[in-house]
């Protein structure tokens, strides 16, 4: 089968699918606020569907006679596996990406609403302990501003004065810290330096003005007991755009991925595991600003196939010399913003590189999503 | 309270200390080797009690009614924290702020003396197995240079010739590897490679020239069996002037943080862990250099609050792009030099961001200091 | 002793060595592809004890009346270690080094064939199962491409064709992801998602163009159950040279360095541990292109001694600013390139500086080599 007939078989299950699905409605189904979990859901399944039957039906593999058979070479797997035939195991891995993306409750990183007091950009934050579901069914117990992880998104712009009112609703005390951003000392939420924990059932108001030459990709979380906190949920982005759109690179679409390796299933992705993280989706041809940051203990390296990422900011910061690379390694309170050309239709595995965060005996999990190209 | 409510609240705290600490003595307090240690500890508590004064008594907080009740969703803790109270967590965080700069015994990292043979630069290092205070009171079983974690910094010139004697005085053979130098093999300092083991009681004499191009940060530490040599405290800063200062960034003062994990207290900076850490000071405006190394096993993420770093150098070697950042993430053997502009008055965190290497349910420990900028 | 003598002393038993080994054929030794690992063993060995020799008979060590004298010191030596007395570690330390480069069997990473069907290279990799000799007399199960690891290096150019037919003699469903290349969706690797898993005994065939802009140092690797199948040993590189190869920095010779910390011997470089890994051997003055490739799970920050490394490319993207380092931190997924100028004559270690995963009380282990200069 030569390059020409593969991409023949591939497009033809690729563009009818979209010819059920409807392309104009994908193409801004995950603009975050714009448009439910559920739609994405619906039109991402259908892709999925339509790309294993063309893999299934059309790939060469299904030429081959001894495609589904128990090989004998069973007998050499490794003793960590063999609890599971080999169909058992196709089975659970192609279950897993069957299921993407799974419906679940809640979803964070939604924008946060404000009011304007005079000149003042006006928030409100509660902390609170909250059941979440990761995956399909998975709850734990999350500790979570506005009952959400990640938190809501505080999008700002340089130049404004926000005012952001907490209240904890804990069990524990708790604080804010606004990483990234240039403020006054008293407004950096460091309990004990800067102020006094927030108590249970207290609240604090935080406010400060976003500096010029501070846009970018930035975070807040809690700086109070925070390896159990912020690992707990407590975490969220924090975007400041420019005054001027034209000092950073043009984009049609962005995405923001909060990377988190706590007690919320371990390995997430906006406080979602695979198979119920979220896609990111794009057409054909656009530039896709995808921001990165990392609220975890540990470093992730993120992996797009298929295009690669120009790396454009660094901590919010342009670099003066943008790089390209495919895999990004992000360390604990680092963030990154890219830039990715949507070159190539299909759906693209987008997950961390260090495979046991992202793949075990019983398929892929954890810091797993895609990025989806559509005509 | 507005903005500038907060900000002269802020101030009237930070300028009320200023008036009782002396600001005059706290501009060269910590420049390493000028001062002692007890001045800068006095002058930071100062500074730490003001500030902690401001946030609980000017703070917006405070005028919460229910800022210091227990609240009922303490039944929602999680277990892990169940054993500690609201008050009694609060106040083991508190109490761990206030001890910093905590005294302890024994300083290292301060400047190595020599003496002149001809043009050779002479110095002498010891290994000892010494009892280190890495915190108030806690004591462990260190491997020094000449008694102290982090040995004692070596600082020559491009150009110089360095002659370094070494005495082994430890239960196990060892050796030095000049970490960044470029050197006669013979002088690399890797047994079984480049020379035989250092015995116990025996010697070892290193001399090289300083090459030309060779300027910047870099370390020593041992090579036999050095997973464990290392990390048990053998290690120390190389730092090598430029023969010129002007083909390097201006600086005003400067700070060497060696980053460590090994058995004394984990998680520690230039071999204490907080609150034994000392505070990096400046006056408001002053440009500070600040050079990482880490001598560990692990990454450590180190984050500044409130002002960006520029990074200039890598292993020593000037970045043709110098860029910024608030994260920088250090890899066991790497070192960066940064540039932080003290731009804003405080007392700001600085820590890994690795958040399990700096607080816990008792409170900050480990990996944490601060940054503080007077006027 | 002053410099020179020390200079001279080396000089004397590596020129001395270099009379015995015989320079004209260490010189290609270890091109890939070019000449046996005996020859390379042979020499390097030499190289060594000639060294060694040299640190012991003429270093200032050896003039110390202790030198060889148990310490009174031992009594403090840690309770880790005081099951060896200081001549049994110095001993097996040595030993370690001395059987450097130590034979064993397999050896991966050399060219695959290919043969042309019309303008298409074909290639062809079967999954096995093997007993794979990481280190001398150390054999474990490996997961092989072609029976080695890592699996046989793919080397291409720009614009080529290529297919590759796979066969799968695993136990399990498999599949490969050619990581870094562009190419169509369907060709991409991931089971589930662009194809159905390859089953036992099952095969299948990718075919793909190298596009323009692709070249650089790429890998393929099991993208099913892969925490487990890549790490077992499942991986390989895959070159791209550039059409024009003025488009990259020019270089003498190369190496590809391929990094994992899977089940075979825990920590390996091209699928070897100290002492069987093999050193990269330079002629004086020569210029060196090092890949690297990280298939494991954690990161591994690569010192190597005596000459810094100019780092040219990441992920087979040319870097803008190339920037010079002596410790190049690679996290699982990531690609470097980078030039190292053979300027110090000598056998330089080399090796990660995670000190963990290098060596330990009975000596080096794991990510440790050479780099060889000589004249």
């Amino acid at each position: 089968m030569s390059v020409e007939e593969h991409t023949i078989v591939n497009r033809r299950g690729f563009l009818g699918l979209l010819g059920v699905a409807g392309a104009g409605v994908v193409g801004t189904a995950l603009v975050p606020g714009n448009v439910g979990h559920g739609e994405a859901i619906a039109e991402t399944r259908a892709f999925l569907a339509a790309d294993a039957a063309t893999a299934t039906d059309g790939g060469v593999a299904a030429a081959e006679p001894h495609e589904h058979g128990r090989a004998s070479a069973a007998a050499q797997t490794s003793t960590a596996d063999d609890a599971l035939s080999v169909d058992e195991m196709d089975a659970m891995h192609e279950a897993s990406v069957r299921a993407f993306p799974a419906a679940t409750a809640g979803l964070g990183g939604q924008p946060l609403p404000f009011v304007m007091d005079g000149d003042v950009k006006v928030f409100a934050l509660s902390c609170q302990v909250v059941q979440w579901e990761h995956a399909p069914g998975a709850f734990v117990e999350a500790w979570a501003y506005n009952g959400v992880v990640p938190g809501p998104e505080i999008r700002v712009t340089e130049g404004d004065t926000v005012r952001v009112h907490v209240r904890n609703e804990l069990g524990q005390s708790t604080a804010i810290h606004w990483h990234g951003l240039m403020l006054p000392n008293a407004m950096d939420g460091v309990p004990g330096i800067t102020q006094a924990p927030i108590k249970p059932e207290g609240e604090f108001t935080y406010e400060f003005r976003i500096r010029e030459g501070n846009a970018g990709t930035h975070m807040y979380h809690s700086h109070y007991n925070s390896a159990f906190q912020v690992t707990k949920g407590l975490l969220g982005s924090f975007i400041v755009e420019p005054k001027d759109a034209a000092t950073r690179p043009a984009f049609d679409r962005e995405y923001t991925i909060v990377l988190n390796d706590g007690p919320i299933g371990a390995y997430s992705l906006n406080g979602k595991t695979f198979p119920a993280t979220q896609p990111l989706m794009a057409k054909l041809g656009e530039r896709v600003l995808i921001r990165y940051m990392n609220e975890g203990l540990m470093i992730h390296p993120m992996h797009l196939h298929g295009m690669p990422m120009l790396v454009t900011a660094q901590d919010g910061y342009l670099l003066p010399q943008p790089y390209m690379c495919d895999t990004l390694n992000i360390a604990p309170g680092q963030r990154f913003e890219t830039i990715v050309n949507a070159t190539d239709l299909g759906v693209w595995a987008f997950h961390c590189h260090v495979l046991s965060h992202a793949e075990g005996p019983h398929g892929m999990f954890g810091m797993v999503t895609a990025f989806i190209v559509e005509p």
